[in-house]
Parts: structure tokens; C-alpha cells; sequence
């Protein structure tokens, strides 16, 4: 058995079909590779970054263990939960439309304000509540929004005593990567 | 420099205020500790169950290194993205309350439905769309809403090979833990 995966390519345009992980790569409308919709070594496989085998195994047998004990895990403590709304939330947003319909504005602010009602800590609703009332959410464009959370997400950085992100790089955090 | 930290308590209540991490510890209303408003060994030393001194160290020292790198990660791919917004929701629907208001039907309903629209992997959303029009969200009290998430992400591991979850077990995962 090899341990390099095998590369299933279309003859017409010799981009790879299935990744590493076994699923069928995911391109968008544009014929790029999808990064939200791929694994991270999928992505890497069909922009032409071939993961080395170990880099595969080492996955495979992590994810396999994650996997084990997924189910008897604990409920989030804040940092898992915070991590995790933060990553949802900036990946929700860097999709917003560039042109955004009356539905899309009236949905994105239905959602932050129902996550300063609801957000599971109570603190933390609290002051996501109060920020949204000094800092209205900005749904006019792609841009304006994610430069909105970016601030509200700093704005919790600092509090917490971390570093700001440069929000003027929130593309290559979120969306673009950086290479 | 003592390597285990300062418990510092209330005169009345014999209660922790200040965690290993340094923070506040916040209690629910009904005096016991909040599971999503601490990190988790200050939780731990708020329901009687103390980490030992290594296991602080070495939680500071991973903090410390994830922190370092966090600003110039990539994008999440495909998995950390399903995972942490699994993570976001169930502990977002967990909160929802037993008796909801019509604001807070509407407004999980309009939260669910922009899923199905905006959801970063475009074709996790049409599968998840096609879900919600088979499937209509229970948001009826919180057991329902519960329910009705926990078949929702069993149709999804279903879909991706993984084994299911028992829902009637939803409050131990994503509430109040196993013990």
C-alpha cells in the first residue's frame, strides 16, 4: 500500500478530483480550489502544494483520535467557545456579499442582535449587547462588515488584555490566506 | 513564585472569586459556577475539582504558543470550520430558553434560514437548506430546539461516514457535562 496518494485528474484540465482525504475537491464558480469547502491538505493538494505522507498520517491519526473521544466531550468552557463563535462569525461574514439585498442586511443584523440576547455567557452577551448599541453593525458591503467585526472583535482583545489585529489584513486571516 | 495559584474567596461563601487564569469567576444566578462564561480549570476550581500545578503550566504555556501564532493562521478549512460552528451552535441552541418569546422564535428561525443562504461551504449550505425545507426547526421550547439540532448534525455525519450521537444525551455534551 502507498503511502502518497493517488491523484485522480480530468483529462481536460488536469486538476486533481479526489483529495487526500478521500472526498472530492470542491472548486468554486471561478475553477479556484474552495477553502472553506475542502480539507486544509485537499486545499494544499489542488493548489498544487502536495502535503508530504507523514504530514498525512500524522492527520489521519490525530483526527482519528479526536474522533474517538468527540462524543464524551465536556460543553465548551468561554476560550473553546469564544475561539470557535469567533472563527464562525469571521468565516459568515468574509462571505457577505459585496452588493448586499435588503434580506442579507436585515438576516446579518438579526443574528449579532440575537447574539447579544442569547450568546451561551452571559457576560460576554453583555457586553457584545452594549458594544452593538455604540457601534452600529456596518451591513452596507463585504468590506464594511468585516471591518465592523474586526473592531468589535478587537474591542474584546483588548479587554481580555491581547494584542489588536491589524484589521486592515482581515482578507488574508479569513478569506485569502497569506500566501 | 508558587507554582500553585492564590485561591482567593468571599468571606460568606467560602466561594472562589479569582480562577487559576487570573480572571473573575462568574456564577449563574442560581450560584453555580458558568460552565461558558470561565475557562475550564477555573471551572474546574470553582466546582471543587483542583488542577494540579503541571496541568496549569502546561495550559499557560500551550495558551501562550497558540496566541503567539494566532494572527497569522490561515483561513479554517472545511473541519475546523464544521467543527466550530457545531461548537457555536449547539452551545448557542443549549442557552435557548425553555419558554421562548415570539422574538426569540423568529430570530433563531431567521438564524437558521441565513445558514441555509450564507453558510461559507457552499454546498454544506444547500445540503443544510435542503434539511430545513425537510425538516422544519423546532423552536418551540429548548428540548425541541435541542432535538431538532442534534438530527441535524447526525444527518450530517451520516453523510460524511461518522457515527451518530445519541440525542437524548445532548444536555451532558453540550450543556452540563458528564458528571
Amino acid at each position: 500500500m502507498s503511502a502518497t496518494p493517488e491523484i485522480q485528474t480530468t483529462n481536460k484540465t488536469l486538476k486533481p478530483i479526489v483529495g487526500v482525504s478521500g472526498r472530492t475537491i470542491v472548486y468554486d464558480k471561478d475553477g479556484k480550489p474552495c477553502r472553506a469547502c475542502n480539507t486544509l491538505l485537499d486545499f494544499q493538494m489542488a493548489t498544487g502544494k502536495k502535503p508530504k505522507s507523514d504530514q498525512i498520517n500524522q492527520t489521519s491519526l490525530v483526527n482519528k483520535a479526536i474522533e474517538k473521544d468527540e462524543y464524551r466531550q465536556d460543553p465548551p468552557d468561554v476560550e473553546v467557545l469564544g475561539k470557535s463563535s469567533w472563527t464562525f462569525m469571521h468565516s459568515l461574514c468574509a462571505k457577505y456579499p459585496e452588493n448586499p439585498s435588503p434580506k442579507d442586511k436585515n438576516q446579518i443584523s438579526t443574528f449579532f442582535d440575537m447574539l447579544g440576547r442569547m450568546y451561551p455567557c452571559d457576560w460576554c452577551a453583555e457586553d457584545f449587547s452594549q458594544y452593538l448599541k455604540d457601534n452600529k453593525v456596518d451591513t452596507s458591503s463585504n468590506d464594511g462588515l468585516n471591518m465592523w467585526l474586526c473592531g468589535a472583535h478587537n474591542a474584546v482583545n483588548v479587554k481580555l488584555g491581547k494584542k489588536e489585529f491589524d484589521c486592515q489584513l482581515w482578507k488574508k486571516r479569513w478569506r485569502d490566506g497569506w500566501e
